[in-house]
């Protein structure tokens, strides 16, 4: 057994509790990717074939679970998530010219940018769709914000691709806006559906919020690191591909001038496409400068309030399921 | 005054009729076309700077219009589905490598393709959000189900490219979710906010749908004959894409079985990049066949249907003005 399985076992562990909800969702999200013509069709079947983590979902799920089998609007709102989270990952793969994405080519490689792109909107619009069709409404309000909010931080990224004098605040808002917003809207709206846990909608918002934060830091601390679970996918793409994460910023300030000055005279006259020749000298003084340390202690801090935030709620199944969530997030760090 | 000005005129007499609320929907459409950093809101002012004809607010705000003025919700309406539009023509430019919109250079070209993605995401997120946060629900489940027909129009686009055996319905088909059924949504939405329309949205609908038919059918003549409102921009367009559309579709049906094939034997065996060679060859072969007539004839049908489709109505000030609107639409062809 690899250690990808490993993990992929981990996490399993965790859905097992909501296995029924997940053979639901399963059943749903196969369901609603079918295509209406032979090329859209294909396009769905090869999505389908990518092996995701479900991991929206499972948080959805989750907060939505109570004593009973979770309601269908709960399975349909997991749908729409994942759907959501899926056409981002097509554009994503769009404008990273990312070859790969779960394991699979990506669309982008497979059948060109305009398929990418066009497909992306379509599983927006579909997700829309399904969430509208079923009258979830308020599910449809907070994902619009949502969403906005992705491409707003798609669009700080590409402002801010290659400064090396980006501040923490802002790499922060980046991830905030990037990932941890959906992943607040998956518990958020869960727990909407939750009878249980429909009065603290706030809470569970807050959960998702740094769950997302410390799902996003340890998958930037990764590029730095090396994944086991993502075997023979480099290291360093973020710094490849101008994308200047906690690591580095902190590394950066907690250096001694003398060093930072004398990386960044050595970074600062290379093109776009000469990043990667710098690759070994950064990773080299991010560690030394204690940029994982700090990135790592930044995510186990969000780990603590996210585990906070429900701690206080009255005990119930779905109560002591997240607390689980959030130490698989935190785990993926030791 | 050029005949572009005289075209707009005859937009303006026509909109002069709704001029408060087109003010009204200026305004709230530059309120919402801002961002939130330095990068979307310089975007945002390039974008405000095209010059739109607003056909789908007029239409919606027409539809909306009873003796008052319309109320706030219909002006929001208005600005989601000019968001939407926008946000397609920038996915649009992307697909098609456009260097212009709108008489400025596209987001595309100006920005790059990745900016353009993700300013198409952003309107369309903000268009959504806008829209329900003025609780405007049945209008968001009407354009998640038309902005899903609309992407698969463009992948139906993708999969018929250069395809000279496309039947007539595929065509159609494809134009009625490419273009109609967003205006016939701009349509039934009006229509439901309009007090003295509100029983009447399957009608509005059938009026925008033909409307939208003739708006598209015209669009592809024009690529044919040239078109005087765009001055400057060239014929060919379409065949150079390999988009197959009514006019040529009809003449290969109408011409002798020996000049079909005479032609189809030349432009088979062309590859992509060199269809632009056989173009004014395809165009002598569409006039020569009647291709052009054929397909003036189509819109002019549709033209008949929309007008026919709130004939029957009680009389209003909205229907009046809407029947001029398809008369603008089809004088395009004269």
């Amino acid at each position: 057994m690899s250690i990808l399985d490993s993990d992929r076992t981990r996490l399993w562990r965790l859905q097992r509790i909501i296995a029924p909800e997940l053979e639901r969702f399963d059943r749903a999200y196969a369901e609603l990717l079918r295509g209406e013509t032979p090329l859209i069709d294909a396009v769905c079947r090869h999505i389908l074939q990518g092996k995701s983590k479900r991991f929206r979902p499972t948080l959805l799920l989750l907060a939505a679970k109570a004593d009973g089998p979770v309601p269908d609007h709960a399975i349909t709102a997991a749908v729409g998530v994942e759907l959501i989270h899926t056409a981002t990952l097509l554009h994503d793969d769009f404008i990273d010219e990312a070859d790969t994405r779960r394991g699979r080519p990506s669309v982008n490689h497979a059948w060109g940018p305009s398929t990418a792109l066009v497909m992306g909107d379509y599983l927006y619009s579909k997700a829309l769709a399904a969430l509208s069709g079923a009258g979830l409404f308020d599910a449809v309000a907070l994902l619009a914000g949502t969403t906005l909010k992705m491409s707003q931080a798609e669009m700080m990224q590409i402002e801010t691709q290659g400064d090396l004098d980006i501040p923490e605040e802002t790499y922060l808002e980046i991830i905030e806006r990037k990932t941890a917003s959906l992943i607040e809207s998956a518990c958020r709206i869960g727990a909407s559906l939750n009878p249980a846990a429909a009065d603290h909608q706030e809470a569970f918002g807050a959960f998702g919020h740094h769950t997302g934060m410390v799902f996003q830091i340890t998958d930037d601390i990764f590029d730095y690191l090396g994944d086991e679970r993502r075997l023979g996918k480099p290291t360093g793409q973020d710094w490849e591909e101008g994308r200047i994460t906690l690591p580095l910023i902190a590394a950066l300030r907690q250096a001694p001038a003398a060093a930072r000055e004398e990386l960044l005279a050595a970074v600062r006259v290379l093109e776009p496409g000469e990043r990667h020749t710098a690759w070994p000298r950064v990773k080299a003084f991010v560690l030394e400068h204690d940029g994982v340390t700090y990135a790592r202690e930044v995510a186990r801090r969000h780990g603590e309030r996210a585990k906070a935030a429900i701690a206080g709620l009255a005990e119930g199944p779905q109560l002591d399921l997240l607390a689980v969530s959030v130490e698989y997030v935190l785990k993926r760090l030791n």
